[in-house]
């Protein structure tokens, strides 16, 4: 579940399935719906319609699966308690027609934009008010969906609340929490490193290569199915973190590596004394007043993908935006110390972020990235959570404006979720701002 | 996930994993709980603790695994929905220190019998108040517990309703609904047939032999982990069913085969256009008014268990026996038939009872089986939901009470569980009646 990995096979990849290619207005028609498909609809489904623990990560076999990984994998509850929800006030805005324009000079009207951009949900939160919310491709207001890389942003918020707690130093080597990964790349990074994604590890990120990091990151949690005859490496994610080698030097560079977020999960556990999803659950999940259970992908030992697996609903997952945005008061109760939530919200140093790739999305699009949040180089600076297929919890102080978008692009990464997003959502809050 | 195959396999895994021998007062110390047992405990458990989806099935693993099967296992959500939940009476009584004789003349309180039998939960109600709950071995009133062919009950309770609808004829045979099952032993078995587990089918259910059939059924639900290499049988139950094979004459015979009930689930989705789980769902579960999700076991393919699968919480199964006993109607609403309960509740024929198996269990404990539930032979003759591992929900409509029990019992079948509760709930049953 890696992100921004440009020079890795993820370009030949969306050229592969990218199917939203058509850009002119009178050529659009709308990316088809899982059930307009066929995905999983009878009792059996046509061969060809099945959705398996094999190809349910392929599209178009995401534009359902997104929506249904416990169906899928093994996953852990998180409670939301037996509390009344918290309740959104509410006050509906037509912005369907709303027009930006994106980076190729097009100008495209926001409900557009949602369709190109296979959104499954969207929440738009003004002043903590519900404006705009929309369920496309059979979601519902109940359904929790894949997260991916968002999930890194809740862990780094929940470390650092333990760090403002005094449980964890962020200055400490993630080596002296965890004597396990002695000899590993991990052995020296401190909390901060991996916080920000500027530890150096060998980590390769080419999905067309199986015998590529990634690929057996993905063999612990099935992403792909099982590891061909005679694989021997790790099976479980304990196991296979200690295996990743350092190459370079800490805190130089940005290089995103997914596993640095389950090196930070597995020191929050170790602290806490409880699974991530359990401190998840009682640190930040059931103090915002949820609608409903959100739960986590888990590896064959039931231990978490802290590094991508959370599912949510929107407008739980806008909820935790919210608080943040609010300063980390929400639901008539301080949620998170307003310190923290005042740090994810500051931009962030974009020096350490052009090192490691040659990408002008890293200057032109994001700003910098830090604490396992985004920064977007839009006239806001607005903070983000970003995961690959279009998911995003999208966090704008200025505008006090928060965007959930739930998404089943067929490809991991897409221009029209990862490049025009954040010009959508200045546009959409100078709009807001301006009414 | 078959029961009462008294000459498998079974009482030899029972000499094998059980540890709970010590009848005598003296010598009974408790059975060890997950936690005690360390089992899961710490990030990472140590190696010998560590559960995963290939040993979850055995003891003692099974005494975590039972309230997890979800972090083990793809499952798909029955949801509770949105309203508030049905509200039970309450009028604790003290039943800990309620005697009754075991078939062994012991006598036993029912507190000890509760340990004996590795209660996980124990949910007791007369005249529809809780009279007595108790949560063991770190289960609580929200977790969901794996209740095995329990689900099995529901089920045939879903087929009734639907032939009540008229939309199953019971008297229709399973290939004129399903004609993927043509040349296979359900083709010309009716689905009264398949309710009465009086199908005739070649169906060997020796745990211990990994070329039985119960093996093979398994392997499509991952119970085993993976099988062996080279393997090349089907991997979906869709594919699995059609397999089987006729052995001897439909409607003669009582034999406990858990197919039958994939075949009942296959059949309903077929005519409720639904999922198994969607099905139950809409028509069972929502309108009982739940306290939390319950959630179905599925296979590779997202097709659900229905012989087995099933996870609800103690009180929401509470709630679907209580409803049966008040003839349909709970939480201020018709939710099945009055003839349909009714029916549940009649004691069924014992005729074809013991011409398959050779048991003096099948006539001194139990009674007879229909509509996918057990009568016992004891004064109340009552009905009751069984699932591997000590899971019940007993009704006795003569005392008015409901009895939930979820365990888990190291064997599959065990005298501790299968042929004394329906000895401690008819004591239990005469105590509530003449107190």
């Amino acid at each position: 579940m890696n992100w921004k990995s440009r020079f890795s096979g993820w370009l030949l990849v969306v050229a592969l399935f990218s199917s939203s290619g058509a850009l002119a207005e009178e050529e659009f028609t709308p990316p088809k719906t899982a059930q307009e498909m066929g995905l999983m609809q009878g009792f059996p489904p046509p061969a060809d319609k099945r959705i398996s623990n094999r190809n349910f990560m392929q599209a178009p076999q995401n534009r359902w699966s997104f929506q249904h990984i416990r169906e899928l994998q093994p996953t852990r509850e998180i409670f939301r308690g037996t509390a009344p929800a918290s309740q959104f006030e509410s006050e509906p805005l037509d912005l369907d027609a709303l027009e930006f324009k994106t980076s190729d000079d097009r100008r495209i009207t926001f409900s557009r934009w949602l369709q190109e951009s296979h959104t499954d949900s969207i929440v738009v939160l003004h002043q903590g008010k519900i404006v705009y919310e929309r369920y496309l491709n059979g979601m519902t207001p109940h359904t929790q969906h894949q997260m991916f890389s968002v999930t890194k942003s809740f862990i780094g918020t929940m470390v650092l609340v333990l760090a403002d707690q005094g449980r964890i130093d962020l200055a400490r080597t993630a080596g002296s929490y965890l004597p396990e990964l002695a000899g590993s790349a991990f052995e020296d990074a401190t909390v901060q490193h991996l916080l920000d994604m500027t530890t150096a590890v060998k980590f390769s990120e080419d999905y067309l290569d199986r015998d590529s990091d990634i690929w057996r990151y993905g063999y612990v949690f099935s992403l792909w199915g099982d590891p061909p005859e005679g694989y021997r490496g790790p099976m479980s994610l304990y196991d296979y973190l200690p295996t990743l080698r350092k190459q370079g030097e800490h805190g130089h560079a940005f290089h995103y590596v997914t596993p640095n977020t389950d090196v930070l999960g597995w020191i929050a556990s170790r602290i806490a004394k409880q699974s991530v999803s359990a401190a998840l659950e009682s640190m930040l999940f059931q103090p915002l007043g949820p609608e409903r259970d959100a739960y986590i992908w888990l590896d064959g030992s039931a231990t978490e993908m802290a590094g991508g697996g959370l599912n949510i609903t929107a407008r739980d997952a806008a909820r935790f935006g919210q608080m943040i945005l609010q300063n980390g008061f929400f639901n008539g109760k301080r949620i998170i110390p307003a310190a923290v939530a005042k740090r994810i919200l500051r931009p962030g140093d974009p020096a350490p972020f052009n090192r490691f790739y040659r990408d002008p999305w890293y200057e032109q699009v994001a700003f910098a990235y830090h604490d396992q949040w985004w920064t977007f180089n839009n006239a806001h600076k607005a903070v983000s959570a970003l995961g690959i297929h279009g998911q995003q919890i999208y966090l704008d102080a200025t505008a006090q404006m928060v965007v959930v978008k739930q998404s089943s692009d067929p490809a991991p990464e897409s221009d029209i979720n990862e490049t025009e997003s954040p010009l959508a959502y200045q546009a959409l809050a100078e709009h807001l701002m301006n009414r």
